[in-house]
């Protein structure tokens, strides 16, 4: 199938990524659509360190506008999780111009802060899924390759499956969901189904970030909330007598929001792609 | 100086006691205060398991509720923090009635959802400060004697030093004002002077929910933020960059919360006590 060739930017709004992961990034995707992909570009933000951040908050918003507003450049894939998106979200999303509406904007964990402040500004490309670090994971290839599929060709089989007709759809990390409520980077989630999912935190966090998140008043208008994997979690002591499961549905009970039942999405290699707001139709 | 003789009541908001705790508690009191504490009574709730907790939400609320309604009870001490007290508190409060709002309370840590729920409600007893379980710290009898002496005889000494005629005060956990910000357990702040004080948390989260704290449109309204002891933080891999002080005042500066310097309060044996609302007149 012939197409355009994409060209995709990449930077990390929070933590540095390894130069190694560029190059087996752009190894696979060379491997995968030779004909499809003309360009990877990392920006050299992605290299720099600055304390626990790729670069400072500057330097990071500054790489996310040159990719963002580059108008020759048709997706922005953020490279990395870790820390450090909600520091510069704000001015970067301040900074943008036309040219940064015509775009796909992939990622997650951390990510997910610039993709509420994106969702919140009425931007339609979004979607929650794998980046490029992803590939030090094992089984990563799968992922990477699963991001690029949805990249480049927008593959049916990358999407997470319960995403329907019905209703638009969103995906978070739990934490970072949690700590954007209440400021200028909380979309209106209203109606939609939200799946969460979360990494390497206790389970009384998880809890407790569930009491924060389902007893917004925005958030208890959703249509319902899927629950992804949650991975990873350290052990409580004492046992925490519940799971992540009897967790969410206790908090869904108790605030009144349905719950749908599980999402194919976590921080591993069958993370699928949830993009944000209705579903394209075919 | 003769006065009347005290009744405290303890209940376990979130994680149970140890009974030694008790014991050591009410040893000390009676050294201490022998002609002023009628009794400390220990809520066999406190010493209840269910999984994470001292008892289940149901168990923890009605221990609350049987001492907040005694009207025979001076003070409700909260007996430790650990985790859940968020998840009782709405129903707690809920079963309040007129004895209630004649009593102190006193804690901190997760006990701040309480304190939180309750000053929204119009309580004017309240207190940030030592706990039973403090004497378990080193050096920790001065901490719960330093409670004993707020609750038995206000004593000036207990009380956080920069706390002045001028403005209304509070003091909470980060972690814990963050997760009730949004929720049904949110009060007004708008003119108080915030105190915060963190323990065991990553810089880089302290950072995160100074983000989320900050950026909240009515913590905005507060008179300013003083930072308390940030205890036991993990080391960042690699090195954060900044102290927990360079963090607040970044995120002062950049929500243009006013920055008033340190409280003296944390998770330690030196923990000062903060009543909320206007200081009380000599």
């Amino acid at each position: 199938m012939p197409g355009k060739m994409l060209k995709i930017g990449v930077m990390a709004p929070g933590s540095p990524i390894d130069p190694k992961v560029a190059d087996q990034v752009k190894a696979l995707a060379q491997r995968l659509y030779p004909d499809r992909i003309a360009e990877i570009r990392f920006h050299p933000q992605c290299f720099l360190s600055s304390g626990h951040f790729a670069g400072d908050d500057a330097a990071r918003r500054d790489a996310f506008l040159e990719i963002a507003n580059d108008p020759d450049i048709d997706a922005l894939w953020f490279g990395r999780g870790g820390y450090g998106a909600c520091r510069m979200a704000e001015a970067a999303i301040a900074g943008l111009t036309a040219a940064a509406r015509d775009k796909t904007y992939l990622g997650y964990s951390d990510a997910g802060s610039l993709l509420a402040g994106l969702y919140k500004a009425g931007f339609t490309g979004l979607a929650h899924g794998p980046m490029p670090a992803d590939i030090a994971r094992e089984g990563g290839a799968a992922a990477v390759g699963r991001a690029l599929s949805y990249l480049v060709e927008r593959a049916p089989e990358a999407l997470e499956p319960s995403l329907s007709a019905g209703a638009p759809a969103v995906a978070f990390n739990i934490m970072i969901l949690s700590q954007l409520l209440g400021t200028p980077l909380e979309p209106d989630l209203g109606g939609h189904v939200l799946m969460l999912e979360e990494v390497s935190e206790y389970m009384y966090r998880i809890d407790r970030s569930l009491f924060h998140i389902t007893s917004n008043p925005g958030i208890r208008r959703v249509a319902g909330i899927r629950l992804g994997r949650c991975s990873a979690i350290p052990p409580n002591e004492p046992d925490f007598g519940q799971d992540e499961e009897q967790v969410m549905r206790h908090w869904c009970q108790a605030s009144g929001i349905r719950f749908l039942g599980r999402a194919d999405i976590g921080h591993d290699a069958g993370n699928k792609v949830v993009p944000f707001g209705p579903p394209a139709t075919a």
